[in-house]
C-alpha cells in the first residue's frame, strides 16, 4: 500500500484545505433558514465524488433535504460494499462556548475544530479521498463501493428508509461500511459491534383540575409531582438499579462466553471513567460492570420531568400536573415497539386511581444491533486496522443509537461494519467539536487497506 | 342594634363607592413601580381612620411598606382588642383573564369584583365602617379598638414582626381581631380557629458535572432525576400518605374528643369537595377525613420539580442536576424550625452516595396556631355571629398558612379571633377575585355586634 499511503502524505495539505471547505458549509438540516446550506453540502459531496472517478452520481430529492448516491466503476466478481455517512450537523449552540467559530474551521494542535468535524463530515470525507486515491494511484477501485450521503441524519433520518425500500436493488451490497463512531484512543484501535437500540415516551400525571392553594387542600387529593416520583421508582428499582416493567428483560441476549471475553479484552479504567463524567461514585445494574452497564444492558432514563412552580423564592401551589420524558436503551433482541408498549401497560397499571396517567409513545424508535466479529466484511475491517495501528481493534459496543444500522440489516439484509475514526473526547453535538488529524491520517490509511483486504478476500 | 344596623342600610351606596376607591388603588406590595400606590392606600387607610374618630394615626415607615396605627379615644375599665388587617394586594396577572380591570371594580349581581376586594382590603373596609358607625350613632366605640393595617402581607410580613415587638406597648390587647378569612357559606357561619404554619425547602440533587449523553454514559452513573424521585418516595410513603422523615409527627398534638365534635360539625361533603378540585379521588393520610387532612394533620408538598430536557421533542441527555421545591403545613405543636431541620437531616441520610444532595432551608417559615374556641373573645365572638346569621357558627380549620397569629400570641402574648367574612370561592391571588355584598353587609352587622357583645361581657 505505500504508492496510496504516499498519494495521501502527498496531497495531505490540500486534503485539509478540502475538508475546511466542506466544514465551513452550515448544513444544520434542523433549521429552516440552513435549507440552502445543506443543499450546497449536498452539491459539495457529489462533485467529490464525480472527480473521485464515481458514476451515475445522483442528488436525490426527498420529502425532507436530499441524500448523494454514486458507485465506482463496477468490476465483475469484486465484492461490493455501500458507504453511508451523513452530510448534515448538528446546530452550533451555544456559540459563545465555541474558541473559534462552529464554521470557520481551526486547526489547533493536530486538531482541526468546526461543526461536523468528527460526526460526520471528516469521517464522510475519509471515504472520499481513499476512493481518489485508489483512482489516482491504480486507475480505480478494485472492489464495488457505493455511496450513500445523506442530510438528514441529525434530524432522525425520516426519508432515508423510505429511500432504502424504494432503491434495494441500486444499493445492493455484501456489507455496509459506516464510519461515524470513535476508537477507544489513538493508539488504541477499536471496531464497534454493538448499537443501543432507542425507545421513548413522555409521561403526564394529573389530579387536579388546576392548580390549588396547598394549603387549602393539600393533604386532601393526590400531588401529581409526588405521584410521578412514585410510578418513577416504580420503573426502576433504587437498589439494584433493575428496570422493574415486567418482561423488559425477557429478550435481552445474554452475553456469552465470546462476549465477556471481548468485553474484557476492550481497555477499560472505571476510575478514569468516572473521573471522566464527575459523578461521586458509579451506579448501574448490579452484576454488570461498567462497560457491559452503558454498552450491553438497556437502560430506562429520565431525560427531563417537570411541574409546578419552578421560579425564584417559594409558591405553594399543589399543582395539578407533572410531566417527565423518559428514554430507554435497547439491546438485542428487545424490540423497540415491544418495549414501549410494555413501559406504558406498566406504567399505567401502577398508577394509583387517585391521579390520571398519559403516556404518549414518541413515534421515533431505532432497534438495537449487534454485528458478529467473525462475519467477512468485519474480519477484513480488523486485518486493516491491524495493518495501520499495528495492534488487533478491541471489539466495542457503543451505548449509543445509530438506528439506520438495524434498518440496513433489516431492508438489504447485510450487516454493517462500524469502523469510525473518532476519538472518545472529539464534542460532538457541543461545543468546539474536532477531528484529531493522527486519526484522519490512520483513517485514509485503514480504509485503503479496508479496500485492499476485501479485495484479496476475494482472489 | 337596630340604631346602627339602620346607620348600615343608609349609608350602604356611600360605603359601597368608598370602598371601589379604595379597591381601585394598585396597591401591589411586590412590585417597586407600585411603591407610590402602596403609599397612597396606606394614606386612605389613615385618612378613613380619621375620619371614623381614631386618634393618634400614624402612618409608620418601615424598611419596606409602611403600617397605619391608630385607637379609638380611650374608654376605661372597658376591654382593648386589636384589629390586624392588610391594605396591600396580590399582583393581577394574568390581567386577560380578568372579566373586568382589577383595578377597575365593578358590581356584578351582588358582588365586587376587584383585586383585593375580600383579600384583605374589603374585610379591613368592614371595621373601619364599623368604627364609623359607632361614632356616627353613639358619640364613640363602647370599647378600646387598637388598629395596625399593614401593607406587607402578601410578601410575607418581612418588616411587621420587628414593629410590633419594638411597639408592645402601644399595641397591647386582650385580643387580636383579624378580618382575612372566609366562611363556609353565606348561610353557613363559621369561625376559624386553628392555622397551619409553613416551612419549605430547596433540594438539589447533582451527578455527573454536565449533562451527559444518555447512550454513552446512560446505565454507567446515576440519573439525578430518579434519584430525586427516590428520596421524594423515601419523604412519603405511597400508599398511607404518612410523612415518613422520623421525629415529624412526634410534636403534633393529638385530636382530642371536643376537636372531633368540632369538626364533626362542620357541614362539608366529600362528594361536592372533590368535585371542586376535579381530581379522579380522594387522597390523603391514613385513618383521617378530609377536613382533618387538610386542617389538623401537616402535609408534605412539591410544589415545583425540573430537571433535564423539558422542549419539544426528545432529547437524550443524561441529566446532571435535579430541583425540587418543597413546602410542609404544620400543625400545633410543631416547630417550623425543628421540622425543617428534620427534613433536611432525613433527605440528607437517605440520598445515596452516588449523588451529592444540596437542601437549602427557606428564610421565611410560619408556626401553626389554635384558638380555643372557650376563649372569651371567641365566644363574643360567636354570640355575634349568631346574633347576625340566626345560626351559631362552625369552628374550622383553614388549611393555610397565617403566621402573624403565631407571632402575635408569641410577642404580645395574646391569641387571635379569625372572624372573616369571605367566602369559599372568592378566588384570592386568583383573576376575578370578588366579594359577596350579602357578606358585606353581615360583615359589617357582625363586627358591630361583637364590639357590642365585647363591652356587654365587660359590663
Amino acid at each position: 500500500m505505500k504508492d496510496i499511503f504516499d498519494y495521501f502524505a502527498a496531497q495531505r495539505d490540500r486534503h485539509v484545505a478540502e475538508l475546511c471547505t466542506f466544514l465551513s458549509i452550515p448544513s444544520v438540516s434542523t433549521r429552516s433558514e440552513h435549507k440552502g446550506d445543506v443543499a450546497r453540502a449536498a452539491t459539495w459531496v457529489a462533485s467529490s465524488l464525480e472527480r473521485a472517478g464515481l458514476e451515475d452520481v445522483v442528488i436525490n430529492p426527498t420529502k425532507g433535504h436530499p441524500c448523494v448516491t454514486g458507485h465506482t466503476p463496477h468490476v465483475a466478481g469484486a465484492p461490493t460494499v455501500l458507504v453511508y455517512g451523513h452530510y448534515d450537523v448538528q446546530p452550533p449552540e451555544p456559540l459563545e462556548l465555541w474558541k473559534s467559530p462552529a464554521f470557520a474551521p481551526e486547526i489547533r494542535q493536530g486538531r482541526i475544530y468546526a461543526r461536523g468535524a468528527a460526526d460526520d463530515k471528516g469521517q464522510v470525507f475519509l471515504h472520499l479521498k481513499v476512493l481518489e486515491a485508489y483512482k489516482a494511484v491504480r486507475g480505480g477501485c478494485p472492489i464495488n463501493v457505493k455511496v450513500l450521503i445523506e442530510g438528514e441524519e441529525e434530524i432522525g433520518s425520516p426519508n432515508l428508509v423510505p429511500f432504502v425500500k424504494a432503491n434495494k436493488k441500486l444499493l445492493a451490497c455484501d456489507a455496509v461500511i459506516v464510519s461515524d463512531t470513535h476508537m477507544l484512543g489513538v493508539n488504541t484501535p477499536s471496531i464497534t459491534v454493538g448499537l443501543r437500540g432507542l425507545a421513548a415516551l413522555q409521561m403526564t400525571v394529573r389530579a387536579a383540575k388546576s392548580d390549588l392553594h396547598s394549603g387549602t387542600f393539600g393533604g386532601g387529593v393526590a400531588n401529581p409531582l409526588q405521584v410521578l416520583a412514585e410510578i418513577l421508582v416504580g420503573c426502576k428499582d433504587p437498589k439494584s438499579g433493575k428496570i422493574k416493567i415486567p418482561g423488559f428483560y425477557d429478550q435481552v441476549r445474554k452475553l456469552g462466553a465470546a462476549d465477556k471475553k471481548a468485553l474484557a479484552l476492550v481497555p477499560h479504567d472505571d476510575a478514569a471513567w468516572l473521573k471522566s463524567t464527575g459523578a461521586p461514585a458509579l451506579f448501574g445494574e448490579a452484576g454488570f460492570g461498567t462497560l457491559a452497564r452503558i454498552g450491553a444492558r438497556p437502560t430506562f432514563e429520565i431525560n427531563g420531568m417537570w411541574g409546578g412552580y419552578t421560579g425564584e423564592g417559594v409558591k405553594t401551589v399543589l399543582p395539578s400536573e407533572a410531566h417527565a420524558k423518559i428514554s430507554m436503551r435497547l439491546v438485542p433482541d428487545q424490540d423497540p415497539r415491544e418495549i414501549v408498549k410494555l413501559a406504558k401497560a406498566h406504567i399505567e397499571a401502577i398508577a394509583p386511581d387517585h391521579v390520571k396517567v398519559d403516556v404518549r409513545i414518541d413515534k421515533n424508535m431505532g432497534s438495537p444491533s449487534f454485528v458478529d466479529p467473525n462475519f467477512p466484511a468485519m474480519a477484513a475491517a480488523a486485518r486493516a486496522v491491524e495493518r495501520v495501528f499495528k495492534k488487533a481493534p478491541a471489539f466495542t459496543r457503543e451505548g449509543g443509537s445509530i438506528p439506520i444500522v438495524a434498518d440496513f440489516e433489516r431492508v438489504l439484509g447485510r450487516p454493517t461494519v462500524l469502523l469510525g475514526f473518532g476519538l472518545p473526547d472529539d464534542g460532538l453535538h457541543a461545543p468546539n467539536e474536532k477531528f484529531d488529524l493522527r486519526m484522519f491520517d490512520k483513517g485514509v490509511r485503514t480504509l485503503a487497506c479496508l479496500i485492499d483486504e476485501l479485495a484479496a478476500a476475494q482472489r
